[in-house]
């Protein structure tokens, strides 16, 4: 006998504590006995994670917004097909560090690249989480986080101030587009905590526990 | 002052000698004094070919249609932004073994897919060509051709003899839907008398040469 499995993407700006919080979410889980895949985007499938290699370690390839975004469906596309669809078959609980808010966020251009953004994801990815987690942090004390990680900060974190708390309106805005899947998290506490909501929150959209 | 460039496209299945065609139109304009650039697809920038060699090179990864369909619009969205657009605008005449015509036929999926084909083309690519050469060959004498190269046989150019044919098919009806751009080569001739042909038809274009 097959179950469904159940998609859990966490999403926000950079700096939330995202990475983190997936993997204890992760083993949360699976302590509680479920079947757990943790998985990220872009990545997730060999072909996935080249595609990441090419958009964030080749600095010196001046990728246009259109073609990130594009980029961006392709690796999800990959993952989703490879990966993410067969878990969710075999009756696993998927949970995936960032997912498509992340490209309506970063990869919004124009209103007549959204629509094309959408049908793509309606048409060639068909994928949609069953729950989101929106992790919100204050813009300034998020890009602290990011700036004394210590770590080469990549491609996805640069940006000034001002870009970074637009980001932020940008998943709050996603949170009220999509009030059933996406949940708020307030990130600005202590990591234990915010440990603490996410699974409480996931344990109740799993029916109380295995 | 600017006059505006002219992109021109070579297109049709494997075999029907559009690289060596593409290459012979480019000098013969060339020595008529245009300024001409010729390029390829996918590929034509540093971004796009690292797409082409994902594509080709890692025969291991096995992409989706889906995936490869996107990859390849990734790739042109960066060609004709930083080669194609630039080019054009400095009155240049820009010929290009293959374009979005290839995409239509090799990765067609399924009508919701070609929609969004279409879409990206529309919206993201924004770009399309003012002359299309369609080189239209027996797919048998094709295929012979393919078999005759002694190159290595790419990704692109497996396939069986049916699948062959019904790419024949779908260039057919490319040249149909866009008859206005379009134009059916004869390919199954001396090269000589194909690239004779195609000037006169890129000349009468042009209005009937500088």
């Amino acid at each position: 006998m097959m179950s469904a499995g159940t998609l859990i993407t966490l999403d926000g700006i950079d700096g939330t504590g995202k990475s983190s919080q997936a993997k204890r979410l992760s083993r949360s889980l699976d302590d509680r006995g479920y079947d757990v895949l943790l998985t990220r985007e872009p990545g997730g499938t060999r072909g996935a994670e080249s595609i990441r290699e090419l958009i964030l370690s080749t600095n010196d390839i001046d990728w246009s917004p259109a073609s990130e975004l594009l980029l961006f469906f392709a690796a999800r596309c990959n993952h989703v097909e490879q990966v993410i669809r067969p878990a969710l078959a075999a009756g696993t609980i998927v949970v995936c560090d960032r997912f498509t808010d992340s490209t309506r966020v970063y990869q919004s251009l124009s209103p007549e690249a959204d629509a094309v953004l959408e049908a793509i994801n309606a048409h060639l990815v068909r994928m949609e989480p069953d729950l989101t987690l929106i992790l919100r942090s204050a813009p300034e004390l998020a890009q602290e986080r990011v700036r004394h990680r210590g770590a080469v900060i990549t491609r996805f974190e640069k940006g000034d101030a001002h870009r970074h708390a637009k980001r932020a309106d940008a998943f709050d805005r996603i949170l009220a587009r999509f009030p059933e899947r996406c949940v708020a998290i307030d990130a600005d506490r202590d990591p234990e905590c915010v440990a603490g909501d996410i699974l409480a929150c996931v344990l109740e959209r799993l029916g109380g526990g295995s």
